[in-house]
């Protein structure tokens, strides 16, 4: 359709024929109304003005509208102060845009004012592309839900929250968020059972003797290695009845910081979501770091806008993770980086 | 709770006592074997090394871990090459957080990290704020429903579906999303029913004859008025049953503006979401505008970082805002802008 749908005042006040207010002031005879009301107004009588409402029909024959703030109204005329260009105040047909334009393209993230335009083009629903599905499996017999009471050597599971939580805030889905203990008939018959397109795993890839993931994943092909990157050195990913698995190792920071640098990217683009902001910042105090790594510590920006470190580099640190706001790049070149330096930042 | 709950192992390796160690290089005999499985394990004999794994429990007696990276291991015994500090590879209980600390200070937005952060310490729920909850009326008897066949005078709304994604995006939740015609005593019928902590409304506050939010609220002592900014010049609010109503006039780009500007940071900051980034950037044409009054023309990013106006001032180019990216502000007392000069703008 065009929009507008048809040719409408843009304000509270009199249709006219411009050529009838020219030799302004002048008065002139109100010969009727249109409010906005739905209506299929008569043509106005040359020589008199019409009461006209914001987004009415604009008259055949009348081509501009004096506002009524410029207008002095008596019962039966209005006087008009001055002339008016023709087409002044009014909006014509297809002036916003012309049927057959494109409204949208293809690949927006619906938001509001994308919504807004459809529907103003009587447009009740639009064809979209699915969420991505994510299927969440945390892995570990150390492993009990939060609310639990562990027994000595077991600990609280949170990265099935956490990833799910970090799925979700990414655009896409989750479909399963389960946790199976370290046995890998049980992990099988789960992956079985999973709907989903992309399975994360935490846990079970490294070199012990009870590495689930390992041991259900490695005989279907799976690349199981090491990142240059702390924390997340462990990594592995493969296919799963022809569903991409990644896998990230155990330990809660890991898991968080793996998710974030190598698949949250994905899921943002896919669903049109801005990517996280990196930008350079201060450091507020020195920091080293292993050569041949790319470390990403947890940092928390202070009131000056400088940097600093929170925690320290282990993998278990999570309330320290949750302390953060950024997370702070140091290049695996780089072993020092000392207060005052710039350092590129990951915004949390 | 301590975080960790336990001393762990931060490596699969041999935990140790330091002492014996110091020598290095030396081999010790393998005592037994602490895996990630929960145990309760049995001191550490002097003098000897038990295989450990990443996260499992420190024996007693034990006070670093020799990564297995570093070792040369037979059946029973493990070669050493170097000394280790007391500590190293070991994560002492509490070394993250204390019980008693906070782990989170209220009136953050929970994200997976904070998430993450209440799993590890066993927290399985907590005590959150409600969403704000906003109730939808569109009004005007012009309007008819996306996917209807308007006739002569009619036109989609597109207010209804603005409002509530937008109100959905400033992370608050739409208690009813409803469109009434300009009949004063259904109006009342709907606001009547409403159960929501904010209600907005879009049309009926100018100075027409069918003015049905005007004619609703005026009578409760409701301010209306206008603004000084285009568009959005004619603004009301009241309250209606102790419920705070805010009145945008009914032109679509009117009300989307009007809730950016007056509403979005209120539900925004009411959600612990970020507000809306502003910066200045460089206009990429001339812009004029009316003096006396704040000028929000729609915008769009050009490749080379500046800003070009999407469209005209008109508040009815709802498919203008849909391709813009943000809102470009003209301030009062500003009349013209050439292009090269700087413009704050607002991020859409």
């Amino acid at each position: 359709v065009d929009l507008p749908l048809f040719r409408n005042s843009q304000m509270d006040g009199y249709a006219v024929r411009a050529a009838d207010v020219t030799a302004a002031p002048v008065t002139l005879p109100i010969s009727g109304e249109v409010s906005a009301r739905p209506s299929d107004p008569p043509p106005l009588a040359p020589g008199t003005a019409v009461r006209i409402m914001t987004g009415a029909v604009m008259p055949e024959g009348a081509d501009a509208v004096v506002p009524v703030e410029d207008t002095v109204t008596t019962q039966d005329t209005v006087a008009i102060a001055r002339g008016r260009a023709v087409g002044e105040f009014v909006r014509d047909r297809g002036s916003d845009i012309h049927a057959g334009e494109t409204i949208l393209a293809s690949g927006v993230r619906l938001g509001s004012r994308h919504l807004a335009a459809l529907a103003a083009a009587g447009i009740a629903g639009v064809e979209v592309f699915a969420p991505i599905r994510v299927a969440i499996i945390s892995t570990g017999s150390e492993l009990v839900a939060p609310g639990a009471s562990p027994t000595l050597g077991q600990v609280f599971d949170s990265n099935a929250t956490a990833l799910a939580a970090a799925v979700r805030s990414s655009g896409a889905e989750v479909s399963l968020e389960s946790h199976v203990a370290d046995t890998t008939s049980t992990l099988i018959s789960v992956l079985d059972a999973v709907d989903a397109d992309l399975i994360i795993t935490s846990g079970g890839i490294s070199m012990g003797e009870y590495e689930v993931v390992r041991e259900a994943l490695e005989p279907l092909g799976a690349q199981i290695g090491h990142v240059a990157m702390q924390p997340g050195g462990p990594q592995a990913n493969g296919m799963y009845n022809s569903t991409p698995v990644v896998c990230f190792p155990g330990n809660p920071v890991s898991t968080q910081i793996s998710f974030e640098i190598f698949v949250a990217p994905i899921l943002r683009k896919a669903a049109g979501l801005p990517q996280a902001q990196r930008e350079w910042r201060i450091l507020a105090g020195n920091v080293s770091s292993v050569a041949g790594k790319r470390q990403y510590l947890r940092g928390r920006t202070l009131e000056d806008g400088r940097v600093a470190v929170v925690g320290g580099p282990g993998s278990h640190l999570v309330t320290a993770l949750a302390a953060s706001d950024v997370l702070i790049i140091i290049d695996d070149a780089v072993t020092v980086v000392a207060a005052g330096e710039s350092v590129e930042t990951l915004t949390l």
